[in-house]
């Protein structure tokens, strides 16, 4: 097994330390963020950097990359406050990757990869109609990190359209059976194949498969 | 497509929204953190919600659950100021998830779940011998999240171990390669399969496959 240090991984070529450092922290899961601004345009941009924060409230939270970098759903959010995050299944994954585009302002994603708005009355902000699995959310907090200048941003679950047949009797959604994908670094797409569901962890006791 | 509201998911049975909302954000990054205390004493536990968040400096954070949940991590952290993140192989997801288990204060998950301590002159906090990939970090900041009580924890990489085979020309570390594990919800396991990596996308222009 090889070691690497952060002075040598500093060193490092630009896009080859992007490369190690965007799989070091593992499988994401890259999603598409739809926005709206206050003149009705839309915005559909790629996220990979999503994490659960708690069940009750629904808390998810995202990274925002710089302002200079990725201005437009940070400032979407911020001008109406709402968002819609869209998992994204393997025969969307070209479209979505595509999103990462620069595009000129004032020109929606939706319309320049060919994935669906779908406005409806559950958020300001336009779902991606083709998504099996997608979220409304409401802004509660924006919290720079003074690091890189990178935003942390945190918002509750307002809604959730999801393909019934992927709800298990607990709640678990098994996203899989949606083909939903997994990323991984920048650009690595993957689908997924379940090993097992445990039981609850107890001391002395052996673990169950529950499925 | 069925819509689920937010007052409809506050009513569930909290085994049953746990489930679906820990599941709704999407494939994770289980992963083992590593600390120890003031004392020796080693602590390791499963943590899903590890999101990347700049590759230089190279910044990763996780999400902690409330300190009268989860003490332990988050004390041993602000004692030392170092961590280490462990990536789970498929052959050894039921001991990290037995990790879980609430032991003890004093009893070392290590021994109680048989995983080996792995200390060396890269980090005050152990590694996981039998993990293939795994990184030394050194804490930055504990944001609190006033919404429920969890914290972001932001550190940075100090070092990283990784077997060397899985190290693509350009950076990209293919985890898949060494059996690396997603996760989804509370408990569920997946293995990966690898769909594609794409270049970099421009406006107008097609994607290539780069593997």
């Amino acid at each position: 097994m090889a070691f690497f240090s952060s002075t040598e991984i500093q060193q490092w070529e630009r896009f080859y330390r992007g490369n190690f450092i965007n799989s070091l922290s593992g499988f994401k899961s890259a999603s598409l963020i739809a926005t709206v601004n206050n003149d009705g345009i839309s915005n559909l941009a790629l996220f990979s950097n999503i994490v659960h924060i708690g069940a009750d409230p629904a808390l998810i939270g995202f990274v925002n990359r710089p302002r200079e970098a990725a201005p437009h759903t940070l400032g979407n959010i911020e001008a109406t406050g709402h968002y819609t995050i869209n998992l994204i299944p393997a025969n969307l994954i070209e479209q979505a990757h595509q999103t990462s585009a620069k595009y000129a302002d004032g020109e929606s994603e939706f319309s320049a990869v060919g994935l669906t708005e779908e406005f409806t009355v559950h958020s300001k902000a336009p779902f991606v109609f083709e998504s099996p699995v997608k979220y409304a959310m409401e802004l509660k907090e924006i919290i720079p990190i003074k690091f890189n200048n990178t935003f942390f941003v945190i918002g509750s679950v307002t809604g959730v359209f999801a393909d019934e047949q992927i709800l298990a009797p607990d709640g678990f959604l098994d996203l899989e059976k949606a083909n939903i994908i997994t990323s991984l670094g920048i650009d690595g797409y993957y689908a997924t194949d379940k090993l097992a569901r445990y039981s609850y962890a107890k001391p002395g006791k052996d673990l169950t498969r529950i499925d």
